[in-house]
């Protein structure tokens, strides 16, 4: 089949051998697959990601993977059922469109699909996939709409982990697609003011159709000015005086959704006292922080990744309810021969958001 | 009266003016003052103390202070009601012996009562208090044992912040009086188990005595490889195993009482995937960690300052009810001349824990 095959930093369509379902799997035909912002990474560091998997314990990525040899990316993706491995059970009969979480039992253990030498993710023409991961796509939505479950299941993840049992003011720094996520999930749940800083005019007008309630250029102003619109005491003194009065004082939360080195030391420097800042951005770098005044602001950290299988159903769930309108981030759709352009064309947020592929396309 | 000043990284008996009760205030006869940490820190690095309060946006600590001139230390004390202030109508009648959170509402705000150069503290004979912080202390406690209440309150205080509402395992970094705290808080409401860690034998042992179940010298064994003993599944592919077999998964609390550059990233290295990390120990330099592997892990880190009211009324009853033991914590006594020397001599973990100075000792 064909597939674009990621080697030495490279992308390239190949022919490559057909993916074989083995028990309890299923053969799928990849309609269509976004490109992730993870898979920009590692085409050129994918040896540090696997670092960082095995010096954290292990994991997917690190099951038996060689980083020199070439792997098939492609994890957010919408495709149909072909066939069945032997000893499966199907609950959906061939034809289905499904989506499923990137995640495959192997017979070394659990594997990413789309960073995997041995199974091919969705930068191909068909895939192999757990039976038992497979969800059926409702309502008839897009093929387009249902391979946006994974991005935005990322979203309502660092939403859920923020345990929000309160009234509060939201920050979302940075808005590519993990920030976009981040303000859909916020807003299907009811939550606001949501306010949105990015410093790309593209990405803040997608912010805005996200549902963001202000919207903010760090370039011309400091989106923590925003905090007493939203009814969030911005100082320590601020707080104090709201307690004294008997007021209720709402928390500050943050989603840094960036990921580059000195965003979590310029939160700490000025985020609210008591802020909570969920961790979405993902900085491979080593970054330096001052705990002195992280302990002295009373700051919460959570950093996050990924998805429960329960918040990758309900994700599919408000995209098919309507709850979540994921169509304004699909800015084009190539075929497997436009892949290698697309990551170049990613590298502009003016340009891009979401690129998906689908192997049917010329 | 006779204080101990602290001028120019020095401490000296010397003759000061007699405090005079405003409006609104006491004035109390000291009767026992606990030496704390940050005391020793702020001898020499005051101006570091200040400065990370003013860019933290202000608090006590800032308003008016001017770190050239001297101050009287002293913040964890009991004392006796001598006299109150105009306009008072006060609750506690003179000769009630009283212990108070350390701060005052002056005519500029907020003031640290033994940070303040206005203030003196509990390293001198007498103190002007707020009346309205005033808790009188119950079940004849002893001086020394109610000038523990504000350190055990700082304990209490991070074991709230880890918003305990599950089974979980417990390890505790470092057994000073930050950590000793801790312990005994947890204990005192039936966590557990506590592993605690420390390098000093005689740490280690007090750690015992604060209720600790495991003890673990970090030079001769990892108090990470209590997790297993503790119930708790240490890696990603432990705790997926475990929620495969339809187990709960218990998580790891890990309270970081140490404060020196490096412990965060070390725990962000072994801590188990999904770890909560109350940062209690107070590092005043810059420190480096690595998001990434933070992000892989999913962990949580809540930095973690001071005590509220309740916190710390709650402490001073769990201290009169004997759920908290804080007498093996106290390892000697001094007057106001030997308040210098207490300094230098905590420097040893082995020597001391925690020394009272009582301004009434010749």
């Amino acid at each position: 089949m064909r597939a674009v095959m990621a080697r030495g930093g490279k992308l390239a369509c190949e022919e490559i051998a057909e993916p074989v379902p083995g028990a309890g799997q299923a053969l799928v035909k990849t309609l269509c697959c976004g490109i992730c912002g993870s898979d920009l990474h590692a085409l050129h560091h994918f040896d540090r990601m696997v670092d960082n998997a095995r010096r954290a314990g292990g994991g997917a990525l690190t099951n038996d993977f060689d980083p020199k040899a070439g792997m098939v990316m492609g994890h957010e993706f919408c495709a149909e059922v072909l066939d069945y491995g032997p000893g499966t059970t199907p609950r959906l009969k061939t034809g289905t469109r499904v989506v499923s979480m990137p995640i495959l039992i192997g017979p070394a253990g659990m594997v990413s699909v789309g960073y995997s030498n041995v199974y091919p993710g969705g930068y191909g023409e068909r895939m192999v996939l757990s039976e038992a991961m497979l969800l059926e796509v409702p309502n008839g939505l897009s093929d387009r709409q249902a391979a946006m479950t994974e991005p935005f299941a990322v979203g309502a993840h660092a939403v859920a982990k923020a345990a929000l049992d309160e009234d509060a003011g939201f920050l979302v720094i940075g808005c590519g697609p993990v920030g976009l996520a981040v303000i859909a999930s916020l807003k299907a749940r009811g939550f606001g003011p949501v306010t949105a800083a990015d410093y790309s005019p593209a990405r803040r007008a997608m912010a805005e159709r996200m549902g963001a309630d202000i919207i903010v250029d760090p370039a011309t102003e400091s989106p923590h000015d925003q905090w007493t619109v939203m009814g969030v005491a911005r100082t320590g003194a601020e707080q104090m005086m709201a307690r004294m009065a008997g007021q209720a004082v709402k928390r500050a939360i943050i989603f840094e959704c960036v990921g580059v080195p000195g965003v979590l030391q310029a939160l700490i420097e000025v985020a609210p006292p008591g802020s909570q800042i969920v961790v979405a951005g993902v900085c491979m770098q080593a970054d330096q922080i001052e705990p002195a005044m992280a302990i002295t602001k009373q700051l919460d950290f959570r950093f996050v990744l990924g998805y429960t299988p329960e918040e990758f159903a309900g994700t599919l769930g408000d995209i098919a309810e309507g709850r979540i309108d994921v169509a304004p981030v699909i800015t084009s759709a190539v075929g497997l021969d436009g892949v290698a352009g697309a990551f170049a064309a990613l590298a502009d947020p003016e340009a891009q958001v979401k690129v998906v592929v689908e192997p049917g396309l010329a």
